[in-house]
Order: structure tokens, then C-alpha cells, then sequence
């Protein structure tokens, strides 16, 4: 068994040996420069521990895996244009580097690219993966599309909002272990016990994020906290708000959210004091639990010994075990 | 055998049974949107053409075909955004009846729900025809990004031209036929053959897309005489007449092209004066011809009999032979 920093050296390794044609210049040279602006390689990594848990070969999941980070890497160019982002992985985004329209066509290009690194799994899983990679891929439109509609609504449920970061961020996890296993030799049952494992993980990992936003430690939280506040993103604790607050701190909490020029000091501990009131942090660490119970009750279920798991466990508990 | 208009006709069924999630709403409509607004759907008809020519049953290639088509009206909705057109087909188009955001999300599910349909291949070509399938998309997203690129440089050379021309418009009526015909049944060999045949038909065609737009009857060709003219598009007549100008040719062609405030009758007259002095519509239609003639020395070579060849033959006879 190989763990997490070893899996995620050979990433760097084949992403590095990845070779793009020279011309035309502008389509390839950005889809290069996204891939080489970094970050953890974890969905990759996955690919590759969940093939290693089945006893696979991990060489032998590396295109798999990289299909993944270059299909993962299309979606954050074109997000990135879609939130007029100027950075990504604190680098200036493809949109700005260039322009928008090579960020739109490079980004097409790297799907075609994705498809075809995940085209070389072996014939026996061929339509079984292409299968769950188109599925995953459709998913993941679906949730950037849920995302981006409701910022411009009043109100979201928080099961849409569950079932938004679970298309947007979670099934990608989900079907990364999934296809890793395939290639390792899982049953499909496995295979279907690993992708629900990823699928729960990530939506606890994100409600997760939600709670750090406002109660993480700002050394050891990477962000800016109250930033999700400041910016009245609908957040899994601000949905809870809407939803239970009652009279003053309904009408406080409206304000803050319609005051555009608030101190921002202000409004992040007026808005950290209603959540407190009503005990939302508590509901979200309850939702998150929830979840990630789920996820462990499928990867306990998986038929492997637990030596096989130990990695997998690992990467599980590092994700939801940061400080707050 | 079928005739073009009643492969059409299965095509139109076709999308019209084409079936997506009602949510989002704003990734699934925008889909069904700019496949309802018609054209002439020759791509998919190609794929059933070359199909039903190998003995194949078209109705086992009518996916493959759908595939085709949404494929190419994903590159429609991408290229439209690039392009900042507001019309597509004589309707509003995707960015600008929903917005930016929504055309480049819903064109990246067009992409994902080309691949679920190419997918439904019989398990003996899925490989191959996939191959094919991102080869084509990766070769149309490179022709845009040259077609992008050149708009901006001063000079562009003939060949070039020819290979951004095969690569954006060509590739895609080698790949239709080169799917219909394995789903058809034919061998490797004359699957190459169909591709080569698609290739340089699309060529020619683009060729005589070209002259038509200086030389067309104007009650024949559907758009504007002069059009290319106008904007000064490098079209393989301006770079055949950039080439080979001097002198008097050469400076009174660049005064007209630096002349962003010309009028368009007096422009229109005094370019085409200089194409003719210079011999340049004789040229492309040599070089049209000779692509033209490359192409059927391909379909030829196909070995079919005469009579499973005749609405291909005809379909590129009709492509062909408009009137000037």
C-alpha cells in the first residue's frame, strides 16, 4: 500500500510528463499552465489509492487518474471565468493571463483531453468507466449551474443546498475512488460502497468548510473567516439562519444582509452572534456528523481488510479532522 | 438505400425525442434551445448516410449521429460567445437570451452529453469510435483557436488557411462518416477512405464558400456578396491576393483594407477589381478543384458498389455544383 504523499509524487510526476501539441500556441500552452499552478492533487491521488486498496497496480491507473485532474482543472478555467476570478492558486487565471475566449475554448479542449486519458482503461471496464466519468461530469455541470442560480435567488432549502455541494464538489470524489477501484479489480459492489464513501465525504468536508468560515482558527483556517459572511454567500449556516430565525434576529439578520457598506469587523460578529443565538453552528457540525457517518458506514462495509483501508481511513479522517 | 431528405427526417425525429432533466433549468433548456432552431442537420445525416451505404441498419447509428449533432451545436453555442454574435439560425442566441455564463456551462453538458450518446456504440467499435470522436473535437477546437489567432496577424499563409479551414470545418464531415460507416460495417480501410473523402469535400466546399461570397449570384447565395470583403476576412482569396500583389495591386489592396471607413458598394468593386487583375478567382477555383478531386478519387476507391454510393456521390455533387 502506497500513502497519500507517495500516490500524490507520482501525479506530479506524470503531470509533468504530460506533453501538449506545440501549436496552435494559445489552446495548448494554457491548459499546461493551469496544470502546473499546483494544489494537492487529491482527486488524482484518490484514483490511485483507491486502485492500490484493491491491490492494482497504481501504474496502471495513472491516465484514469490523470483524466480526472485535467477534466477537475477544465471546470475550475471555466469557472474561473464565470466569477471573473483574477487569481487561481494565488497565480493570474487563464481568463486574465490571456483572454476569455482561450479560456472558454482551451477549457473545451481539455475535456476532449480528459476524455481521452480516461479512454485508456482496459476494454473489460471501458463502458463502466466512460459511463460513471460522463455521469460524474454531467453532475458537476449540474451543480455549477445550481450554484450560479442561486445567488440570485432570496431563498434556498438547505436540501438544495445539500444536493448542490454534493453535485458541485462531492460526486467527483466519489467517482474518482470509483474508478480507481474498477481498475483495481473491485466487485461492483465495492465500487458502489466507494463512490457513496467519496459522495458523503465531500458533502461533510463541505459543510465543514461552511462552519470553519465562521469558527475556524484564522491561523490554521487558509481563508479569510467571516469572508462567506461578508460576501452573504449561502452558506449551509446561513440557510439554517433564514430558515429558523424568528423576529428580531430575522429583521438583524435581514439588515445585515441588505447593509452593503457595513464594517466588515461589525458585520461578521453581528451575524457570528445570530448564528450563536439560534445555535447554528451546532445544527451544521450535527448535519456534517451526519454525513460523514453515512460515508464511514459505506467504507465499512467495503470487502477489503483493513490493512487495505488504513490509507483511505487516513485521508478520510485528515480531511475532517482540522482545527476549528 | 436512403435519400438525404429522408435521413433528415429521422434526424429531426430524433432530437426532437431527445430528452433532458428539467433542472437546472437554465443547463437543459438553453440545450434544447439551440437544437430546436433547425438547420439543415447534414452532419448527423452523413453519419446514417455512410451507414446505410455499408449495409448497415441506420437506425443503429442514430446516436452516433445525435452525438454529431450536439457536438457540433455545442461548438455553435461556444464559438457564438467568442464571437459575440447575436443571431444563430436567425434566432437570439444562448448568451444573449440567457447569458454569458449560462452558454459556457451549457455548451460544457452539451460536450458531456455528446459522449453519452457516441458511447452507445456496440462494445466491437466503442474504442474506436471514440478515437475518432475526440480526435475530431480536438482537431475543431484547435481550427477555432487558429481561426482566432489569425484574425489578429497581419499576414497568414495559404496553407495555413487550408489547415484551419480542414480542421474547423472539414474533420468534422471525415468523422461523421468515418462513425456511420463502422457502425455500417465497413472495414478500416475504407472507413479511411470515407474520412479523406469527408476531409477534402469540406475543404472544397469552404473553398467555394469563399468565392461564392465575391463572385455568388446574390439571389442564389444566402448571404451578403462582399461580405468577406467588409471585414476584411482573411479568406483564401485575400491571402492568395496578398501574395502574389505588387506594386499598384499592392498598396491600393492595403489602402482598402487599412480603410475602416470606406463605403461598402465602392470597397466591395475596387477589391474584386484587384482579385481580377490578379487572377485570384481562378486560383481558388483551381485549388478547390484540386481538393475536390482528391476527394472523389477517395470515394472511388471505396469498395462498394455504384448503386450503395449514389446519394453519397450525389450529396457532393450537390455541395458542390451552386451556381455563381
Amino acid at each position: 500500500m502506497k500513502d497519500l504523499q507517495e500516490l500524490q509524487n507520482i501525479i506530479l510526476q506524470a503531470v509533468k510528463d504530460l506533453k501538449y501539441p506545440s501549436q496552435p500556441p494559445d489552446l495548448y500552452e494554457p491548459i499546461s499552465y493551469i496544470l502546473s499552478l499546483g494544489g494537492k492533487r487529491l482527486r488524482p491521488a484518490l484514483v490511485l489509492m483507491a486502485c492500490d486498496a484493491f491491490g492494482g497496480d497504481v501504474k496502471k491507473a495513472v491516465k484514469a487518474a490523470l483524466a480526472i485532474e485535467v477534466f477537475h482543472n477544465f471546470t475550475l478555467m471555466h469557472d474561473d471565468i464565470m466569477d471573473k476570478a483574477p487569481l487561481r492558486r494565488g497565480q493570474v487565471t487563464v481568463h486574465e493571463r490571456w483572454n476569455q475566449n482561450v479560456a472558454i475554448l482551451a477549457g473545451d479542449a481539455m475535456m476532449v483531453e480528459a476524455n481521452k486519458l480516461m479512454l485508456q482503461v482496459p476494454d473489460a471496464i471501458l463502458r463502466q468507466v466512460m459511463d460513471i466519468f460522463n455521469d460524474t461530469a454531467a453532475g458537476v455541470c449540474e451543480g455549477q449551474q445550481f450554484d450560479m442560480s442561486f445567488e440570485s435567488r432570496d431563498r434556498v432549502s438547505a436540501d438544495e443546498y445539500i444536493n448542490m455541494i454534493r453535485l458541485k464538489t462531492a460526486i467527483l470524489l466519489g467517482g474518482a475512488l470509483k474508478i480507481g477501484a474498477l481498475i483495481g479489480g473491485a466487485s461492483t459492489k465495492d465500487a458502489d460502497l466507494i463512490y457513496t464513501f467519496g459522495e458523503q465525504l465531500g458533502i461533510a468536508f463541505q459543510l465543514q468548510d461552511d462552519i470553519l468560515d465562521v469558527y475556524g482558527d484564522p491561523d490554521k483556517f487558509g481563508k479569510q473567516v467571516g469572508g462567506d459572511i461578508l460576501s452573504n454567500k449561502k452558506t449551509y449556516l446561513l440557510i439554517k439562519a433564514l430558515e429558523s430565525a424568528r423576529e428580531g434576529d430575522a429583521a438583524g439578520l435581514q439588515q445585515w444582509l441588505d447593509n452593503i457598506s457595513a464594517d466588515p469587523q461589525q458585520k461578521v460578529a453581528a451575524v457570528t452572534a445570530i448564528y450563536n443565538n439560534l445555535q447554528i453552528r451546532e445544527q451544521a457540525e450535527q448535519a456534517m456528523q451526519a454525513y460523514a457517518t453515512k460515508a464511514f458506514a459505506a467504507f465499512d462495509s467495503i470487502d477489503l481488510p483493513n490493512a487495505n483501508k488504513q490509507y483511505l481511513r487516513g485521508f478520510a479522517d485528515s480531511l475532517l479532522v482540522r482545527e476549528y
